[in-house]
C-alpha cells in the first residue's frame, strides 16, 4: 500500500483523520477513522471502522463501491462516532474507497478509504522462536540517526534534553537502522523495540508506554514508512521485528480518551483507582470479586486510562491496529505489555485472532509475577489447571530472571543460589512448550545486570552464557554487551545513551576501538555465543538435560543429533574440579570440550577445573 | 477375624511365621506366610501369598480347600520362598487353609492359613477429609499405659531411658487409649500415630520408620489386638485412625532383608548411595537418568534399605499389608511416609487397589519439597502437565508450612511475610482439590512451631488460628496445645514426652491444673476453635475467600449457606484498624464478630481494631 496515494485521497474533505505527515502531530479533534486503511484479501473479510468526525451527528454512512458491503452502522453514546461494520469480498479491488455520510438539509460529507493490494513479496508475520536472539531497544536512547526529528514544534512535549533521564533524548529509528550492520554482526537475529506509536504526552514521553495514536509512529522517532523500512533492512538481513504492543492503556492525551465513544470506553471508577498489581486474584479460587476488579480494571498509573476491553468496539479497535501493523510493515512477533492487567477473554480473543489471520505469528506476554504457577497460569493450553485457555504462547520468564539473580547472589544452598535457578527449570514441564518464553538478565523496567552482580564481571559474563545457552529465547536489552551498568532507581537510570550513538559522542562503543578491555570481553563473549547460536541449531532447538547442581557446580547440556554442548557453570568463589563420569549420559565417547568462547580445547575424560565464579559452554568433540 | 484362632492353628507345625504372641520379637529366620492371614469376600479375590521356610526346597504346595484356587505357583531366586497366587471364591467358608508343601522323600510340611469372614459391622476405611481435626502422636513419647511391655527381653534394642532422645521412652498405645477422651474434649477427631509397626533394630528404634515386620505391632507399642482395640475406641468416639506407612524402606533388620526371596528384592549398588533428596528430577523434563536413579534407588538412610518396587512380589508384599490392616484393624486414613522416593508407577498403583478395595479410604503423602509445581506434581489427576496420573489424593501441605514460617517470621513485603501465605493459597488452582490437603505447623520432622515464632505466644496463637480455619485439614503435633517448643537438632528434640503421660511424672499437663496459665490460654484457644470446627460445617466444607493483604493485615472468610466465618490476622508488631466496606461481599448485612475463642462480640460496621501479632475468628451475626 502507498500512504502518498490515501493522503491524495485524504485531501478530498481537506482532512487529517489520516495518520498524519512524518514530524507532524494530530490534534486530539481531527477527524479520522480507524483503521487508517485495510486491505483486500485478508482472512477474515470483515473489519469495522471507528469514524470520528465533529459533524457526524444525525448523518448515515453509505459505501457505493464493488466488493465493499456496509454490513452495519453502530450508534454509539457520542454523536461524533460512527463503528462500520464492513464486509470486503476477496473479488474487491484494490482502491479509494468514498464513503459518504448523508443528513437531510446537510452538505453530504465525504471521507475517502484506501483499500489496497497485499503484498505477497513482503515479509511478515514471520514468528520469533528459539531459534531467535532477541536485542531490545529503547529507541530514543539508542541512536540518533536523525536529528531533524528531535524535537516537533506541536508536540505536547518540544524539550529534549540529553542530560535529563525524563526527557527525549533524540534516538530514533533511523538510528536502528543505522546499526542493525553492528547487530548482524553480533549474531543478534531479531529486534525488539519499546514502543514506537505517537505518545504525544506533556512529560516524559520517551518511553513510549502512552500511546495517543494506534496508527502512528512517533514523528520524533520517524515515520510510518520508516518503520516499514526498519522491517525491510531486517528482513534483507535475515532478521525479524518484534512489536511492543499495549493493550492495557493509553496516554491521557490519546485522542480517544479527550473524545470518547462510549460512556464505557475507559475503566471508569467513582474516585481515582490503581490497579493493586496483585497477579495472584487472577487465578485464586478464593479472590474475591471487588480485589479481582481492582488487579483488571485499576489504572496502571493517573497518566494512563485503563481501557475497558470488555466491549467489541474497543476490542475491534485494538485488535485491528495490531493486524494493520503486521500488514503494512511486516512485523514478525509481538510483545505483550502489561499481560496480566488486560480482561482475560479478550486476550484469549486476541491471540486466536491474530493467529488465525497469520498462523505463524508470535506473541509473548509480560508476566512480572513471582513463582512458577503464577508464570505458567498465564500461558496456553491450561496446562496447569487454569479456569481457561489463556491462548498465550509465551511469556517473558521472569522465573528464570528471578532465579539467574539469585543464582550469583545467594550462598548455594538447598534452594538456594543456582539451586534455585535448576529448579525452576525443572518445573519446566507446567508449559506447554517452555522453549517459546523469552528468557533474560534486564530489561528497561530492572536494574541492569552487571549492577545486580555487584560489577563482579565474571559472575555477569557467566550470566550471558547461560542466557545463551539455556532454553527459551534469549533476549539482550541494549548495552548489555558493552557492560552497561545501573539500578532501576528510578527506572531512567537503566534507559542511558548507548555511547557513540550520537553524533559528537565522545566515544563510540558500537566499534571495537571505542571500547575498553572489559567491555571488548564482554562484546567478544556475547558475539561469539550469538553467532554460534545462529549458526548451529544445537544451542536453539536442541534437547535439554540438566544435572542436579552439587557443591555449587550446575552443568547442563544441548544436545541435537549432530552436536552436543556442555556447559558447566562454576557459582562458586573458588576453582572447582567436577569429575565427568557423573555426566556420562551426554558425553558418551566425546573426550574434549571446545570452548566456544575462547576457541580452547579441553580434556574431558576425567574432569574438568573451572574458575570461581565462571561459566563455561563447551562443543563437545 | 479371631487371631487366637489362627494361633491354634499354626500349632500344626510348631512354628511361629504368623504374628507373634504380644511381647515377643520373633526370629528372622522363623517361617512366616504373607499376609499372615485374608478374608472371604474382598472385592479383589486374588492374593498373593509369600511363603517363607528353610525346608520349602524342591517343595510343591497344594491346597485342598473349597473355593480357595491355587492359580500359581512362582519359584523365585531364593529356595527358602514361594509366591502362591490365590484365589478365593466368595461362596468359600471361613476356616482353617491347610498348605500342604510336598517333596519326594521328604515328609510333608503343612503350613496352616486363615480364612477369615470380614466383619460386618466395623467400621473401617472411612476416610479423613477436612470435616476432621488430626492429632499426630509418637506413641513412644505420648503416654505410658502399660509399664510391662517398655523392655522386651528378646529384642535388639532393650534399652529404655527417658533421658536420652534416642532411646525408647516406653510410650505404647494403651497410652495413646487413655488418652483418648483428652484429646475428643479438645475438638480432635482424627488420631495419627507414627508408624507402629515392629522396628527391632539396634538403635534408635522408636520413631517406627525402620520396620522389621509389615504384620505386627512392636510389642513395646502393643499388639495387634490393642492396636484394632484403639481403632474400635476411637470409632465409639466417632473419632478415626490414621495409619503412617512407610513404603519406601524397611529397616536393615527386616527379615526379608536378612533373607531376600529375589535378587532384586532389594535397590542394590556397587558402593553405599544414599538418594539426592531432589524431588527436582522426578518431573523436571530435563533430568538425567542418573540423577533420577540416584533420587529414587537411592537409599534415604544406611540403616533403611531401599525396597525395590518394580517387581511384582514385592509390590503385591507392600500393598496387600496395608489392605491387611484396614480390614483387621479398621484403619480409616493413611499417612504416606517419603513419597517421593517411592516408584511412581507402583504408588499410582497402589493408590488405585487400595480405593478399588475401599472407596472411601483416604491417603495423603509426605512431600517435603519446595514450590507450587513441585508439590502439586504428586497430586492426582494429571492438573499441572504431569507426564502421569499419581492417583495421590492429597499430600502433607510443605507449601502452606513454609509460608506460615515466612508470615511470622519476615517483614511483610511485596512477596514476603503473610503476602506469602496468600500467594500459596491463591495458588490452589493447580489442585483437584485443596481442600484434601493436611496443612500443619510443625510435625515429627521439624522444629515445634513456638520456636520458630522465637516463643512468641501471640504468633503462636496466631498460627494456630490460623490452622484450624484455613483450607484443609489441620493437623496438630502431640504438645502444640501446651506450647511445647524446641528446634529439631537434632529432631530427637521435639520428640520430647508428654508431660502427664507417665505414672509418677511431676507435672501432668492432660488436665488444666497441671498446665499453666500460657499453657491453659493456648489449650483453649485449639479447643474453642477444633470443637467450633468439629460443630460447624462452615470451617470444615464451608468456601472460603480471602482478600489481597495490606499493610501487614489479612483478612479471609470460611462460609457456607449457614454461617460466615471472618479471620483477620494482624501481623504487625503495633494494633491496626482496618475498615471493613472492603469486605462488604462477605460481611454483607452482619453487623457484628462474635470471637469463636474469647466469646467476646464486636461491632465490625466500619472498623475492626485487632492488636499487633494476632488473629482472630468472628463468626458474623
Amino acid at each position: 500500500m502507498k500512504l502518498t496515494k490515501f493522503f491524495a485521497a485524504a485531501a478530498i474533505i481537506g482532512s487529517t483523520w489520516h495518520a498524519a505527515s512524518a514530524q507532524e502531530m494530530r490534534a486530539s479533534d481531527a477527524p479520522r477513522i480507524a483503521p487508517i486503511s485495510w486491505w483486500v484479501g485478508m482472512n477474515n473479510p470483515n473489519v469495522q471502522l471507528m469514524v470520528f468526525h465533529p459533524d457526524l451527528n444525525g448523518r448515515t454512512p453509505k459505501i457505493d463501491y464493488k466488493g465493499v458491503e456496509l454490513l452495519k452502522v453502530n450508534r454509539v453514546d457520542s454523536p461524533n462516532y460512527l463503528f462500520l461494520d464492513i464486509k470486503i469480498d476477496p473479488s474487491a479491488k484494490a482502491g479509494d474507497v468514498k464513503i459518504t455520510f448523508s443528513a437531510k438539509g446537510k452538505k453530504d460529507l465525504v471521507m475517502p478509504y484506501t483499500l489496497a493490494a497485499r503484498d505477497a513479496k513482503q515479509k511478515k508475520a514471520q514468528g520469533v522462536t528459539n531459534e531467535d536472539f532477541i536485542y531490545l531497544i529503547m529507541p530514543d536512547r539508542f541512536s540518533n540517526g536523525d536529528p531533524n526529528n528531535d524535537v516537533i514544534k506541536n508536540a505536547r512535549e518540544t524539550a529534549m534534553n540529553r542530560d535529563s533521564m525524563y526527557y527525549r533524548h533524540g534516538g530514533d529509528i533511523q538510528g536502528v537502522i543505522n546499526k542493525l550492520d553492528y547487530l548482524k554482526d553480533m549474531g543478534v537475529t531479531a529486534v525488539w523495540l519499546n514502543p514506537v506509536l505517537t505518545n504525544d504526552m506533556e512529560k516524559a514521553s520517551y518511553h513510549g508506554y502512552a500511546a495517543t495514536e494506534f496508527y502512528q509512529v512517533d514523528p520524533r522517532l520517524g515515520t510510518n514508512e520508516l518503520y516499514r523500512k526498519l522491517a525491510d533492512e531486517l528482513h534483507k538481513r535475515d532478521m525479524k521485528l518484534i512489536q511492543d504492543l499495549v493493550h492495557n492503556h493509553v496516554g491521557s492525551e490519546h485522542w480517544t480518551v479527550k473524545s470518547q465513544p462510549t460512556k464505557d470506553w475507559l475503566n471508569h471508577w467513582d474516585e481515582y483507582t490503581n490497579t493493586t498489581y496483585k497477579d495472584q486474584v487472577l487465578f485464586d479460587p478464593y479472590a474475591s470479586q471487588s480485589d479481582k476488579l481492582k488487579m483488571t480494571d485499576g489504572w496502571f498509573v493517573p497518566s494512563m486510562p485503563d481501557l475497558n476491553q470488555r466491549t467489541e468496539f474497543m476490542q475491534n479497535y485494538i485488535t485491528q491496529s495490531h493486524i494493520w501493523w503486521i500488514e503494512y510493515a511486516g512485523v514478525d512477533g509481538f510483545r505483550l505489555d502489561t499481560y496480566a492487567y488486560n480482561d482475560a477473554d479478550y486476550m484469549a480473543k486476541w491471540a486466536q485472532d491474530i493467529t488465525a489471520e497469520y498462523p505463524s505469528m508470535t506473541y509473548f506476554g509480560e508476566t512480572w509475577v513471582h513463582g512458577i504457577a503464577n508464570q505458567a497460569a498465564f500461558t496456553e493450553g491450561k496446562t496447569i489447571n487454569q479456569p481457561f485457555d489463556t491462548h498465550l504462547q509465551a511469556v517473558t520468564d521472569f522465573q528464570t530472571y528471578h532465579a539467574i539473580n539469585k543464582t550469583f547472589n545467594e550462598p548455594f544452598g538447598w534452594t538456594a543460589g543456582v539451586n534455585s535457578l535448576y529448579s525452576v527449570l525443572a518445573n519446566d514441564f507446567v508449559y506447554k512448550d517452555p522453549t517459546r518464553n523469552v528468557v533474560f538478565l534486564d530489561n528497561h523496567d530492572v536494574s541492569r545486570f552487571l549492577s545486580v552482580v555487584d560489577e563482579d564481571i565474571d559472575k555477569y559474563k557467566s550470566g550471558l552464557t547461560w542466557l545463551l545457552t539455556t532454553r527459551g529465547i534469549p533476549q539482550l536489552y541494549y548495552g548489555a554487551e558493552i557492560a552497561m551498568k545501573n539500578f532501576a532507581d528510578p527506572d531512567g537510570k537503566v534507559r542511558e545513551d548507548f555511547p557513540g550513538g550520537w553524533e559528537g559522542d565522545k566515544q563510540d562503543k558500537f566499534v571495537a576501538d571505542g571500547r575498553n578491555d572489559v567491555e571488548n570481553d564482554v562484546f567478544d563473549l556475547v558475539k561469539n555465543l550469538a553467532v554460534y547460536r545462529r549458526e548451529n541449531a544445537v544451542l536453539q532447538t536442541g534437547k535439554m538435560m540438566q544435572f542436579v547442581p552439587e557443591d555449587g557446580v550446575y552443568v547442563y547440556f544441548r544436545y541435537n543429533d549432530e552436536k552436543t554442548v556442555m556447559i558447566v557453570m562454576n557459582t562458586n568463589e573458588s576453582e572447582k574440579s567436577i569429575k565427568t563420569n557423573r555426566f556420562a549420559e551426554r558425553i558418551q565417547k566425546y573426550t574434549k570440550g571446545w570452548n566456544i568462547v575462547s576457541e580452547d580445547e579441553m580434556d574431558i575424560t576425567n574432569e574438568i577445573t573451572i574458575a570461581g565464579h565462571s561459566a563455561v559452554a563447551l562443543e563437545l568433540k
